[in-house]
Order: C-alpha cells, then sequence, then structure tokens
C-alpha cells in the first residue's frame, strides 16, 4: 500500500476534527502494522467494498480526547463514554471514511462503505484481518491520542 | 426486518461451531435492540455492502467459550485471548457471514462482504450505527455466552 492511498484517510480525520470540533490533531508516522495493536478507549470501525479490493478502517480514540471533542461541538462534556459519544465516532468515522473515498475515487479507487460499527470499552484492542498490508497512522495532542488502522487486500 | 432474513444467521453460527468445534450453542429469543449494548470480551465485527442495503453484523464472545472453541479445534487451551484466538474469531466472522450470505442469495438478497476487524478487550460493548433494525440474538453454552448483532439499512 503506497502513501497515494494513506493520506487521504491521514487528511481527512484531520480536516473532520478541525472542522467540526476546533480540534487539531498532530499526525505521526505511519507504519506497517505487525503485532503490535493499536489500543483505544471507544473506536469507529467501518468495512470497504469495492470491485478490485476490500478492506476495513477503524479509528480509536482515548476517551478524554473522544470527550473533548464533544465538549468543543456541544459545549458540553459528557461524564464518560456515552450513546451520544459513540454516535459521535460513529459519524466521525463515516466522514473520513467518506472524505478519503471521494479523494481515492478522483485516482480511480472506488470502493462503497458499509455502515459503521462503534466499541466502547477502557483499552481495547483492535486486529484488522485482511491478507494486506495493515497501515497505523498515529495521531497525538493535548487531549489525548487517536489511531487510524486501514487495512485492504490486494493494493 | 423480518424472521426470514435473521434466521440464516443464527442457522450459520450453529453450523460453524457445530461443524468446527463440535460446540453447541442455544439459542435464545431474537430480540430488536434498543438501548442495550451486547457485551463480550472478543468479538468479529464484518462490513456488508449490497445494491439494495448496506449494514454490520458482529459476533461476541465471552473469553470462556473462545477458549474452548480454540480447545477443540487446536487440542490446547491458550491462556488467553491471543493473536490465535483473534484469527480463530476472524474467521468465525468471515464463515458465519458467507453461510448468511449464500442463503440469502438464494432469497434474492445480495451482498458483498468486507474483511472483519476483531476487538479485544473484557466486557467492551458494541453499537450498530445504522438507519434501519438493530438485532441481537443471543446465545448460551456451558462454556460460555455469544451474542450476533446484526443490522441493516432499508430492510
Amino acid at each position: 500500500m503506497n502513501v497515494e492511498f494513506i493520506n487521504p484517510f491521514l487528511s481527512s480525520l484531520l480536516n473532520v476534527l478541525s472542522t467540526m470540533a476546533q480540534t487539531e490533531l498532530k499526525p505521526g508516522k505511519p507504519s506497517l502494522k505487525k503485532d503490535e495493536l493499536a489500543r483505544g478507549d471507544v473506536s469507529g470501525l467501518i468495512g470497504m467494498v469495492g470491485p478490485q479490493t476490500k478492506g476495513s478502517l477503524s479509528i480509536s480514540f482515548d476517551e478524554s480526547l473522544a470527550l473533548t471533542i464533544m465538549e468543543r461541538m456541544l459545549g458540553e462534556r459528557p461524564d464518560s463514554v456515552n450513546e451520544e459519544v459513540t454516535d459521535m465516532v460513529g459519524e466521525i468515522t463515516n466522514m473520513v471514511t467518506g472524505g478519503a473515498k471521494n479523494l481515492l475515487g478522483e485516482k480511480g479507487y472506488e470502493f462503497d462503505m458499509a455502515t459503521p460499527v462503534v466499541v466502547s470499552g477502557k483499552g481495547h484492542t483492535i486486529a484488522h484481518k485482511c491478507e494486506g498490508a495493515k497501515v497505523l497512522i498515529p495521531f497525538t495532542s493535548a487531549d489525548g491520542n487517536a489511531n487510524i488502522e486501514v487495512s485492504f487486500d490486494k493494493l
């Protein structure tokens, strides 16, 4: 999987959080994921199916970052990862994947998106079970960390 | 969503676990999921995209049940939910969804499957973010419990 394919997901997350929640994340160096697992407290996942390939994406947030995003969007900070927070994480997952889909469609990579699923639980880990490369993109911020993982068969 | 649509997922899980791991689960009554969340220690998730609809499926296992399935398949019981266990849960998720896809295809419901993602973490919860109904199918066994959740837009 090449950089041309990873950057749309990276820039789409930065763009969505900056626009929706005035939150600036600092992207780290993308890496090919081997054994290590991304860890988070609340994660959005979405499946992708295209004519040439299929895959999956996840975005994991530290609880502190998810609550801060909610606070900036709604003006009130929830006490914990409640249903409003998981709705927001599902919506962000949809928007980030949709933004990347548009950018990649312009380059001839087409896929359709399934509906998102949101997992919550302290320190859960996520493993993408895909034959192709798994790319991990770490993000840091003063409010907590986030990770994107994206994996496609045959790219 | 009607019974005709749910039964293929139910029978497919019973069939896969009985064939692969000589494990008999007892299905409970499917219900429309509202606020309650299925909880598990290791879950497989997969996205589905079809011409008329899209959706997501999850299968959550208690750790004790996942370890027993591994023991019956490999003859040795892992100490914890390791990478072999998450591989197995991903494979079961693929096989169950593939089995249901074949049964539903015969009835004219077509969809393609994304690649599976496996989440692990004690007592995590899963929320399917989908406009359509979310159906929860509980399963019990002497070795622990499992839950299927399936959700489709527009069915």
